[in-house]
C-alpha cells in the first residue's frame, strides 16, 4: 500500500497534536485552519509537550477544503458544536476509500455523519490526552496522548491497521478497540466530569475530595454503565467506574474541555456529550436522572 | 381562657414579623434576640411592609431565655442550622401546656424537637411570606404573609384554635392545616427552588423561563409529590405541581432564603430541607435522584 495522505479538519488541541506528530514523522499531512490560517502559514505549528517540545516551521495549510488534495484519511478534530460544517467541509476531501476518523467526544457523532454520507467509511478516534491550544498555532500537551480507533463502518480492515501503524511509527500510543464499547467507556468519564466541573465551577480533584460530590460522580458513572449495558454493550461494570475514580484521583487537578469552553465563552458540546447518549439510553428504557439534570443545568448556564 | 403569653425565639425575618404583628395588636409578646439585642432594646422593632410600615418603639426584649417569663406559646423562627440550640433555649420557657410552634422550613424538625422533649406540645408553622431582616431590628416584608398551623402533638385542640384567633385578630391570614400534608406541600416548592437558585446562582423567574430548568423544576416537584404519596400523604398530585409552577410564574423574581444564606456566607439549611426528606422518602422506597443530586451539589458549595 502506498503511503497514506492525511487531512486534518480542525487543527486545535486534538487535531493539531496528532496531525503534527504524523507530519513530524514524515507523513503527508494537510491541515485545514480557520482563525489561525495566516499565523500558521507564516510561523508553522508548535507543540509544547510533556514528552519534549517540537516545532514544524513549515506545514501544508489551507483555509478551504476545496484547495486541499483528496485524502486517504481525514482526522476530524472539530468541536462537535460545529459538526454541521462537516456536510460542506468533507466532500472535497473524499475518495471512494477515504476513512474519516472522528476524534471527538460524545455519542451519536458517527451516526449523524453516516446519515449525511451513507457510503462513507467512518471510524471513531478516542483520544486520551490533556492538551489545549493556548495561542495561534501553539498546542500545549500536558500529559497522556494515546488514541484508540474504533471501526464504525470501514469495510477494509487493512486500512484501519495501516492508520494504526502510521500513528505508532509517529510515536503515538495507538490501539484498535471495539467501537460502541469504547465510545461508552469514554462517556463514563466524560459525562460526569465535563458537566460537573462547569456546574460547580471546579476541577476534577475538588469534586473527588468532597464526599458528597464524590458519591454523585460515582452514581453518574453508574448511570452511564447501566445505560451501556441496557444497550447490549458488555465489558463495563462497577469495577470500571471504580477504575475511572482511581485514575482521576491520580490525575493532576484537571479542567475538562467543557469547563474551558464555558470559561472562554465558547459553545459547550452539550448535544453529543449529554443529549444524545441520554436519548439513546431512554430509547432502551435506561434512566439517567442525574445526568439528565446535569444536562438541564448546562442548558441553563449556556443561555444565561 | 386568659390571654396567651407569647415568646419569640429567633427574632428575624419570620419570628420578628409575626411577633411584631401580635405585639402591635396588644398581645403579650417577649422577644429573644442575639446580635440585635442592644439595638432593639434601645430602638425597638421596625417593619417595612407592603401592607404599610409600622414601628414598635418599645418591645420586651431578652438576650437569655432564663430571663423570660414562661410562655403559653413559643414561636420558633430560628434558622434550622441552629436547631440544636433549642435543647437549651426552650426549657426555661416551658409550662406543662406550652405549645411550641416551629415556623421553619423542612422535614423532620418536629420529630427532632419531640425526641429531645418527649412530652412537649408541638405544632408546625408554615409561613407563606417574602420577608428579610435587612438591618438590626428592621424587617422588610415584601409580599404575602399568611401562616398555616399544623398540629403535631398538641392534645388540646382549643389551644391551637386560640393561637389561630390571636393571629387572625392581629391581621394575619392564618389557617389550620393537616400537619404532614402541609409540611410536604411546602417541600414541593422549597426543595426545587431553594437549592436550584443556589446551584445556578439565579432567581425563580430565570429558572422558569429556561425550558430545560423549567422541566427540571417540575420533575423535582414530582419527586417530592411521589415521595409524599409513598409516605401515605394524600392531597398532592400533578395538579399541585402545576399550581406551584403557576404561582411561581406569577411571583416577582425571587431569591429564596437559601440563596440569601449562601450569598451572605451563612450556613444553608441543607439538613432539614434536603437530607431529612430524602432519607424519609428512601425509607419507603421512593427515589429522589434529582433532589439527591442537588443536595450533593449544595454540600459541595457549602464546603468550597
Amino acid at each position: 500500500m502506498d503511503k497514506l495522505t492525511y487531512a486534518v479538519v480542525g487543527t486545535g488541541a486534538i487535531g493539531g497534536y496528532y496531525g503534527t506528530k504524523l507530519a513530524r514523522a514524515g507523513h503527508d499531512v494537510h491541515f485545514l485552519l480557520h482563525s489561525d490560517y495566516d499565523y500558521v502559514r507564516q510561523h508553522g505549528l508548535k507543540v509544547s509537550s510533556c514528552d519534549g517540545d517540537f516545532m514544524l516551521p513549515s506545514v501544508q495549510v489551507y483555509s478551504d477544503t476545496h484547495a486541499m488534495p483528496k485524502a486517504d484519511v481525514v482526522l476530524v478534530g472539530l468541536k462537535s458544536t460545529n459538526q454541521h460544517l462537516l456536510r460542506t467541509l468533507l466532500p472535497p476531501l473524499l475518495k471512494a476509500d477515504t476513512v474519516v476518523v472522528l476524534i471527538q467526544n460524545g455519542i451519536g457523532l458517527e451516526a449523524d455523519v453516516q446519515s449525511w454520507f451513507p457510503g462513507l467509511w467512518l471510524a471513531a478516534g478516542l483520544a486520551f490526552i490533556c492538551s489545549a491550544k493556548t495561542e495561534p498555532g501553539h498546542i500545549r500537551h500536558q500529559c497522556y496522548g494515546s488514541i484508540n480507533l474504533g471501526n464504525y463502518s470501514c469495510p477494509d480492515k487493512k486500512r484501519i491497521d495501516a492508520i494504526l501503524s502510521d500513528f505508532i511509527e509517529s510515536g503515538i500510543d495507538a490501539h484498535e478497540v471495539e467501537y460502541a464499547e469504547a465510545r461508552w467507556k469514554k462517556a463514563v468519564w466524560n459525562m460526569p466530569f465535563n458537566g460537573m466541573t462547569v456546574a460547580l465551577h471546579t476541577q476534577t480533584d475538588q469534586l473527588l475530595s468532597c464526599p458528597a460530590t464524590r458519591q454523585l460522580i460515582y452514581e453518574q458513572m453508574m448511570e452511564v454503565i447501566n445505560a451501556a449495558n441496557a444497550l447490549g454493550i458488555t465489558g463495563l461494570d462497577e469495577s470500571f467506574a471504580q477504575k475511572m475514580m482511581e485514575t482521576t484521583d491520580a490525575m493532576v487537578p484537571y479542567s475538562p474541555s467543557m469547563r474551558l469552553d464555558y470559561d472562554f465563552g465558547r459553545p459547550m458540546e452539550i448535544e453529543y456529550i449529554y443529549t444524545r447518549p441520554i436519548a439513546e439510553a431512554r430509547h432502551v428504557g435506561a434512566a439517567m436522572p442525574r445526568l439528565e439534570m446535569l444536562e438541564r443545568e448546562l442548558r441553563f448556564l449556556e443561555r444565561n
